[in-house]
């Protein structure tokens, strides 16, 4: 492992980070809203935080990097970006520990956007926007996590994607990071303008209208009103939102290869088909069964129905209705979509419906087997044959990910909170969400959790958000071994 | 698929079952409780059709049985079993209608131990003597599946245990079966005896004891008082049902080779020292968190914990205390519990922790293979390698459990079943444990629960008695298929 190279790079990403902080200053500036300081404080901090590293660890460019670097950047990277993401709400006092600061600025670059501000519309508009604006660097870093550096780690299936990101293909894994991310970064861009001029069209000012789109396109969650999305009570974008959070649930290649005018790769991409079905059934049954027992009016119940499905299984979280109201079948619902996320290569979390699709079509074969025991049918996945290594992973993957949650709830549990809240949170924080069920639903906020229990979900937030392998081998004694 | 002999075994089975009513019938007659008539007409009912399945359908014997046929006996005679098990509740009023009396039956030989009855105590001797013979004797076809049939069926990893089963080794399916079931029988009705003696001298009557034995050593759960074991409020009788539950949760092969002098065996098995390992753990953290806020004395707090972990996790359901009042932490601990299960070859449920085992082992590995990519190295149970197909199995049963409880948890929230109840009387009757949380924990029942669920939970049990492989195949076109 060579740290020096690791650090410099963890470096060379702060600096960028403390640079972005010139966007809150701004309208901090703009509004004078007193958060101009701390920001300008932040931003100072950080840079030379970044800069010290860059300039202490000077290493040789590299071109190839190994599995084990790769991680322990990433890792560090966002690590590090919680922690001076963090500063800013610190300095402005609007929390009250840095370990709510904190939580809140991991929440915001995991893209999960669980809060705990009580009271968000006190905060000065400078910290929000600068809480929005870690979503969108979040969302922007899971795209190049997802779609150029994990395919090449082999972690988790994501391997499958290996051949599928556009741009050219070299062996050397920088010169790919580098122009994969910047072609999505473009459609992502583009994504983002049109969002914020849409919802201006809809009486939104500029300021709310960045925030909400930061929070759409990278699925996180987090509003500037306490009632969320439901605070503007608009059909018009209620839809705008809910057609983004959609958009932001798939595949960015496919974004990619639709806008240079190849949008039947979207249509027959199994995964895509797979999420826009299992959206629509959900949509499908949530709305007759709030048609029949809370609204009593078919559009109106169709409108929350489909906003609060898709911003759950995109993971993204906004809340137009208090869907703890809700009868049980849509609440279970919501609840599985929790697990499910959105297609691997979008800015959701949970565990993907790529994953979930593999295990299906895994027992589907092992109940094959069982009638015809000598008959080897490969998974398919469309009409490729899914190798075996990528099923394995997969499988990795999935029980790493439920055994996780399962000892966070019990250490929440520990903490006496109570059991469906700790099952609730820990879902919604490695899912990277944000509201659960229980003391912490779509009215509620994280802030009355004990201590502990905000590391613990801090931690899930980091974990579920980096594909937990890329987190947890730093964990691992063989990691560090040389 | 030979229909003629399948049908055939199952009639033979039904014959069997007829005539083990003799024994509720004794108690009936000698209690004169006004259950014999219903007994009488039950077990003429039962003997009758048992008998012309098995005259109408003649067949010549067959040695070698094939994968359909076995499964197609298996869930037929376990369906069978549940049916004309019902008859003798149904005959003799106790339950509203067939559906409940169904419900009950099949909890019995599924040795779930859930119960629709409201008041156990006012239901007639002979009647509830049928009640827990049904779990005794499907304990006994639960350890002749487990070791004797699902190895050669090689559903869900269970094929581990080919080589492990006591008794010849013949290639053929049919003489295997009935050698192995004589041996492992032996040791089934050896620790029955040697409980219900235990019991007796603990001053309970030959009634109770006899039933509370067989709802032990079926891991079944079935109690004539409706305060269950807590009824008789006795540390004796709490700790020989704690012993006879352990033992009862153990693979039935090993207690035949202690049996037979070679403890050796037991102590050396990974899955044996698995789940004894989890169990102490378990019982450690209970302890003390019930300790801290329920009981304030250590023994009395050991003596409750040990018993209700021990009831969960070997899915046999006694209660000795309402564990609906206790902290959060042991809560989430028994809920896992009830996914975890008990040994393979044992007659306990849920997934088991050899299953458990092997994707812990695998996830492990894993994580190993994403540091060092070309290392291969085989999972091991002890210091023997897992074949990969296997591991595959394993998977397979584990993600069908997993879609199987979602889906049956929105069918009962799509009939109103609040989400906490949906969830766990799913995860208790697909585990076969019985009392759940929510309003079916347990000091509460299944009585209220609508009648379409109360079907739906009757899947469940079967599903999960039988392996679900065993059952869900019956709905796989191919299947049916020549």
């Amino acid at each position: 492992m060579r740290w020096r190279y690791v650090l410099r790079t963890v470096g060379a990403l702060i600096v960028c980070i403390g640079l972005t902080m010139i966007m809150p200053l701004i309208f901090a500036l703009s509004y004078h809203d007193g958060s101009e300081l701390p920001l300008v404080k932040s931003m100072l901090l950080t840079i030379a935080t970044g800069a010290c590293l860059f300039a202490l660890f000077h290493a040789h460019r590299i071109n190839v990097m190994s599995h084990r670097e790769g991680m322990a950047i990433v890792a560090l990277g966002w690590l590090g970006a919680g922690f001076v993401g963090a500063l800013p709400f610190h300095f402005a006092g609007s929390f009250p520990s840095f370990v709510d600061a904190f939580f809140e600025s991991v929440s915001g670059f995991s893209t999960t956007g669980a809060s705990v501000l009580t009271n968000i519309e006190v905060v000065p508009r400078g910290i929000l926007m600068w809480r929005s604006l870690t979503h969108w660097l979040g969302g922007m870093g899971i795209i190049v996590l997802s779609l150029a550096i994990l395919p090449f780690l082999g972690v988790g299936g994501m391997q499958l994607y290996k051949a599928e990101v556009p741009g050219p293909i070299p062996d050397k894994l920088r010169p790919r990071i580098r122009d994969t991310a910047m072609v999505l970064w473009k459609v992502y861009l583009l994504f983002t303008v049109i969002e914020t001029v849409l919802l201006m069209l809809g009486n939104m000012d500029l300021f709310d209208s960045l925030c909400h789109t930061f929070g759409t396109m990278a699925t996180g969650g987090f509003s500037t009103k306490n009632a969320s999305i439901g605070y503007y009570d608009s059909v018009y974008i209620d839809t705008v939102i809910t057609i983004f959070m959609l958009i932001a649930g798939i595949n960015f290649s496919l974004h990619y290869l639709a806008l240079l005018g190849k949008p039947s790769h979207m249509l027959k991409d199994p995964e895509f088909r797979f999420f826009v079905g299992v959206v629509g059934v959900f949509v499908l049954i949530s709305t007759l069964s709030v048609f029949k027992s809370v609204y009593g009016d078919l559009g109106g119940s169709f409108r929350y129905a489909v906003f609060q499905v898709v911003s759950i299984v995109t993971t993204t979280g906004y809340a137009s209705a208090d869907y703890e109201l809700w009868p049980a079948l849509p609440q279970s619902i919501l609840l599985f979509c929790m697990f499910l996320g959105a297609s691997a290569g979008s800015t959701g979390g949970g565990m993907k419906c790529m994953r979930i699709m593999l295990l299906i079509k895994h027992a589907y074969r092992e109940l094959l087997r069982l009638i015809h025991p000598r008959a080897v049918t490969p998974v398919k996945l469309g009409r490729r044959p899914v190798a075996d290594d990528v099923i394995k992973s997969v499988w990795g993957f999935f029980i790493i990910y439920l055994g996780l949650f399962i000892l966070a709830s019990f250490l929440l549990a520990a903490m006496n909170v109570d059991v469906v809240t700790s099952f609730a949170a820990v879902a919604a924080c490695i899912g990277n969400i944000g509201p659960g069920i229980g003391t912490v639903g779509p009215t509620e906020n994280y802030a009355h959790l004990p201590l502990m229990a905000k590391w613990v979900l801090t931690l899930c937030m980091l974990l579920g958000r980096l594909e937990i392998y890329t987190v947890i081998v730093l964990f691992v004694p063989e990691f560090w071994r040389k």
